[in-house]
């Protein structure tokens, strides 16, 4: 069910209604009154039978009405079968404010699910717990208790109330901004991130969504949540617990390297929401996405009075990567018009004075710069709005006039001006009309920065190319049946790995180009088979019970000649009854020594908020010591496994350095599209380790690859978990 | 002659006196009255009797008494001239407004060349010309204009006008703090930033100073001065400018690769310097350190009354590598003794609700940690502040008290607290008096963070070693004489390089251990030479017209046996012959091959603003491709060579990967040592590029050195610069 009824409800139950001015029971009573709520209140508690002038019910079954949401502020321990009740009743939808669940511990997991069950069982979705509330601004359904939060087009959605109650705050001083709803997530017991997005994804009136989050429990979902609704309104999203992450057992080379947070904000990014790291900018950035138009082509001007802003400013963009082109001729010769001898009219432009006497100039400039049809956005930093406040009263008025200019013309081109003022705390009327046209003022340099660089990320994102990485994962769809015959094979043998020959088979099976192993029982079997290959070989130990096969001694590369390979052999198997005198040693695999090359790795695993991920790097010390990788979450399309290649440090490397020739890129896009694909098609699939994989000016090749599986009755999918 | 009586002037010539509101000439008059400045006013003005009630005179020869500075208000034309007569009256310093000279191109380089003659010639020191002024709020000597500074403990220093003024509107409108001087540079035509900083040194009333840069022009000397200055105060400084450097034309890899930035961060850093890279943080880092003791042991604990906050603020001093470290066992039992059960003792402490009904417990809470003697500082984070807003009127009390508790407690310990408050804009009481105790309050979570964190960076300097790196350099110290031969002997040859056995000479003279080469001039000498050497060898063009030996098909490596060594001969020379038909080919370079191990390269250059500078870094791709290299100033010593060796990303490969020994890292210490000998011993020398050199598991190999010369009659001795 869809949560319109309870997050748009037209009567609540505050289960736990107080008269104690303290308790939750209480505020959220008097809040509703306060704010002018006007559906129906029903305060519930057997213990009470008035309560602010509210006839209080023994429990909910005796409402008379329906009843939407339910407020439920009594301790943890009774929520199970107040749920019950309310199931009963058929109410929809509960927030569930106690702490004192998962977030607690064993005990308190065990209390979360049993509520869980509950809800499921009598129908009810839950907030919650653990949760500071839920707000409804449009119809003043405030189940926070906090008081006269700003109405307005941003819907909000974080993991915590205090970090609710500073956007809040933020945008009552600071801002003309404000909220359709807030929702605190709590334990996302029930609701999930994915769904409160779908259903601000569908709302009318929200405009932006802002969201605060720590960790999330289907990740995957959100991502393909999140794809849908970028494209139609944006997000933007700071996720916290950084430092705490990255801190993994090593496994694979895959396993040791992924940092979650890495790997959040890489998919978030490709889902089109805009990733902010400092919490100054989280809300500015909202309002600035919220009410200006996105850029199209990643190009802005800056109008400065005076050197040092626009030097900062310059850096900060070209820090984010924002082009600050030259200006066409024409603009140029417009702007020398109408300014001093002295002024700049390159990009960033400076007025050097032009503005002193008259600061409705800067509307003029930025009207001539809007024009350019190559600058698609105005920042303008310094000293507008103060004016009138530091040279003369009369200038306040030129000022004002600039503003209602500069609001028209933003509407007029649909291109955004943001404007930075020192003054902006001073409160001009200039700066407060230019937020009411919809142009975000800021006092800090660095946040205008961020602010019109988020509205070109944006609008880059909307005009580029981005369809296929819906995030959505095809299982099995493009399994082979000899593929499904290895894997289950070895799943009847009691294995949770490949061997290395049936690793490479499968990739072969699916195109990808690897050595040809061989395997022999015997040493004179070895000989005829590097005969046959005809120059030198590798030779490795083949034993399920032996995975890390150098460790064990069981690698050999380039050995020539009959008797090297018979002694070979020999000294392999010797060595691994010697490492591990149980293990199961099949014999010695028998493979031509690749031609050199540049070596890279690729490997996938299954991460535990986003599901299958791949990673790629440079082999060798590349990975080891610089991990310079990437990550992506899969599936990946050509485009994207093309930039997982090129977003290394590393990269230039495969264009050939020092007269090598240079890779062969596209055979090493296609093997990453074929791991990509095996994931998928084999849901039994845990890690996959290619390392190394061999590249060639023609060709590369897998030298050795390791495929882990699941347990038994464990896969990849995570919304079935089992086959 | 020193900058004090001139910043400190009891009398003051407006010269360019003006009657016209809109002028600087009447401005400056103005401000003066308005700001009430004690000392004697002459305005100058041939045209005019009076202005604004004072005298005028025709010229400062008119004036009666002494004038300790001259503000020149005048066009740049007319400045020299002007000075002149300064000088015959005797003024020892004249601040020059106008622009128009070196900003503008060769014509005002050429004026301003002629204004510095002048004031030389006349005794007088300049500030600017292209300033916005000066001003000195102790004895309200207001040069800029700019009414209503607030007066404190900071000096400011700073090379855009704008950025003076948004940093004082910032301290006016923001905090408690103000300043004792403003100077804006200017063109820094005659006075430089280490002139203006030993000043502030010597000031005791300047707790901090506080500089915006662009560019400077004598950076060594600025270093010199910023590391006696930060023992006694800290410096804080922002400089721009980073997207336009970093783009110089290839000369070695040294010269490929300095960027001005990088360079100059890591020098400021370490003469004590606090960089800052967002504006946001400029005031705030000063108003901080200007009034907070600084952190010893670089430990903090965070205390919040929420889980947003918290889990941000351990993300953001995490990356500035603030440790954040356990509780002691006494001070978790006592917070638990006054929080509530759900409360968090460990770092971050959570009050979880604990302050709800008396945040005055904050205090205690301050009180227990600051105790904690592992702990260097609290940074408290959340709502204080707005307890009394949010909640109850009466709360604002208990906050209040807490205020006062905290200011003392500060004094106590001599441990800083720093406060992040949501409710800072509305200005509660409570964080007035928090600011009155010197106690920093941040709306923004980062900048709070951000201040923590640099008590803890200046703290570390402050009782960190430093002994030694004082960037003063001692020419010809340590010369040798054969080492003059070697490079005075080339220069008479009239070359501005040396052949590569000159090079490793010098290198070797000076302990360095270099691969022996002898000149082969026939073919039959570099037979003799090869067996002498007795295992394989490398052979290399000598020629002082081929710098580039690899280009011109001049090396040849590991060749061996008579045949080989003599073919090899002819080939290279035949090869160098074709490459440059006029080369001097003086033979060819015998030399054994070095053994195989890690290769690394070490280069020096002159950088225009620091002088010599020496970069270190991985060989083969790691310098091309990933540019891991570091960068120091010269000269170094034991410790700053290791810590250029540990801050490149790769330094794990020289402890040895994959089973390989760790490399002789004393071995590179001293070779970087040697390096820093040489680049002082021979300030001939212009550009040293030692490519590669060979680390071993027992000591290294310098395979490869190329040293080049200045043109004749130039050196690296930026004070004299001719040798």
């Amino acid at each position: 069910m869809g949560l319109e009824t309870f997050m748009n409800a037209r009567s609540v139950a505050i289960i736990g209604a107080s008269k104690s001015e303290t308790k939750r029971g209480y505020q959220a009573i008097r809040t509703l009154l306060d704010e002018r709520y006007e559906g129906e209140i029903y305060p519930v508690n057997p213990k009470l039978d008035r309560v602010l002038g509210f006839k209080c019910y023994k429990s909910v079954l005796d409402i008379d009405g329906p009843v939407d949401i339910a407020l439920i502020a009594t301790p943890a321990a009774t929520v199970p079968a107040i749920l019950k009740e309310c199931g009963q009743k058929g109410i929809p939808g509960a927030v569930i404010l106690a702490g004192g669940f998962g977030e607690t511990g064993t005990n308190g997991r065990r209390l979360e699910d049993e509520v869980v069950r509950a809800a499921r069982t009598n129908h009810i979705r839950l907030i919650g717990p653990n949760t500071s509330g839920m707000l409804n601004l449009k119809s003043n359904l405030n189940l926070v208790g906090l008081k006269e939060a700003p109405k307005g087009e941003i819907a909000l959605l974080t993991q915590s109330g205090n970090m609710a109650l500073s956007l809040i705050t933020e945008a009552k001083i600071k801002s003309h901004k404000g909220f359709t709803y807030y929702v605190g997530v709590g334990n996302e017991a029930d609701i999930r991130f994915h769904e409160y997005l779908e259903f601000f994804r569908n709302d009318p009136d929200t405009k932006a969504i802002l969201m605060y989050v720590e960790g999330m429990r289907e990740g995957r979902k959100f991502l393909q949540q999140a794809y849908k609704t970028t494209k139609e309104k944006p997000i933007i999203l700071l996720k916290s617990g950084r430092s705490s992450t990255g801190k993994r057992s090593a496994g694979s080379h895959t396993g040791a390297l992924a940092g979650m947070s890495e790997v959040a904000k890489g998919a978030f990014e490709r889902a089109g929401i805009v990733v902010i790291e400092n919490s100054d900018e989280l809300f500015p950035a909202a309002e600035t996405l919220s009410s200006c138009p996105p850029i199209r082509n990643n190009k802005i001007a800056i109008l400065a009075d005076g050197g040092g802003h626009a030097t900062i400013a310059s850096d900060i963009l070209t820090d984010y990567k924002v082009e600050i082109p030259e200006l066409g001729e024409k603009t140029k010769a417009r702007l020398r018009e109408i300014l001093p001898a002295a002024a700049s009219v390159t990009n960033p432009v400076d007025v050097a004075g032009g503005t002193d006497d008259d600061p409705s100039l800067f509307a003029d400039c930025a009207r001539i710069i809007l024009k350019d049809p190559n600058i698609g956005g105005v920042l303008i930093v310094g000293l507008f709005g103060g004016y009138g406040i530091r040279f003369a009263k009369t200038l306040s008025l030129k000022e004002e006039d600039a503003a209602h200019q500069m609001g028209k013309l933003v509407a007029k081109r649909n291109k955004p001006i943001i404007l930075h003022s020192l003054y902006n705390f001073e409160r001009p009327h200039a700066l407060e009309l230019l937020r009411y046209y919809n142009i975000p003022v800021y006092d800090s340099l660095d946040v205008a920065c961020k602010c019109i660089s988020v509205l070109a990320q944006y609008g880059s994102y909307l005009h580029g190319y981005h369809a296929k990485t819906n995030f959505v994962l095809n299982w099995r769809n493009k399994a082979k049946p000899e593929g499904n015959e290895i894997i289950s094979t070895a799943r009847k043998q009691g294995r949770t790995s490949l061997l290395e020959h049936e690793a490479k088979n499968l990739l072969r099976l699916h195109g990808a180009s690897v050595t040809m192993d061989k395997l022999a029982s015997t040493a004179d079997e070895a000989v005829t088979l590097a005969k046959d290959i005809g120059r030198p070989v590798a030779l490795k130990i083949a034993s399920p019970d032996i995975l890390h096969k150098s460790d064990a001694g069981g690698v050999l590369l380039n050995v020539k000649g009959e008797k090297a390979v018979r002694k070979g052999f020999e000294t392999i198997v010797s060595r691994g009854r010697k490492y591990r005198p149980d293990a199961d040693i099949r014999g010695v695999v028998v493979s031509p020594m690749a031609a050199e090359g540049v070596e890279v790795i690729i490997g996938t695993k299954i991460d535990d908020q986003f599901g299958p991920i791949i990673m790629y790097g440079l082999g060798g010390i590349m990975v080891e010591i610089i991990k310079d990788v990437s990550f992506r979450v899969l599936p990946i399309s050509r485009l994207s496994a093309r930039k997982m290649i090129e977003t290394t440090r590393s990269a230039p490397i495969l264009d050939g350095v020092r007269g090598t020739p240079p890779c062969d890129k596209k055979a090493l896009i296609s093997l990453l599209l074929i791991c990509s694909e095996l994931v998928e098609a084999y849901p039994e699939i845990k890690e996959m380790d290619l390392n190394p994989v061999i590249l060639h000016p023609e060709g590369l090749d897998v030298v050795d690859a390791r495929i882990i599986l699941h347990e038994k009755g464990n896969c990849s999918d995570l919304t079935n978990g089992k086959c």
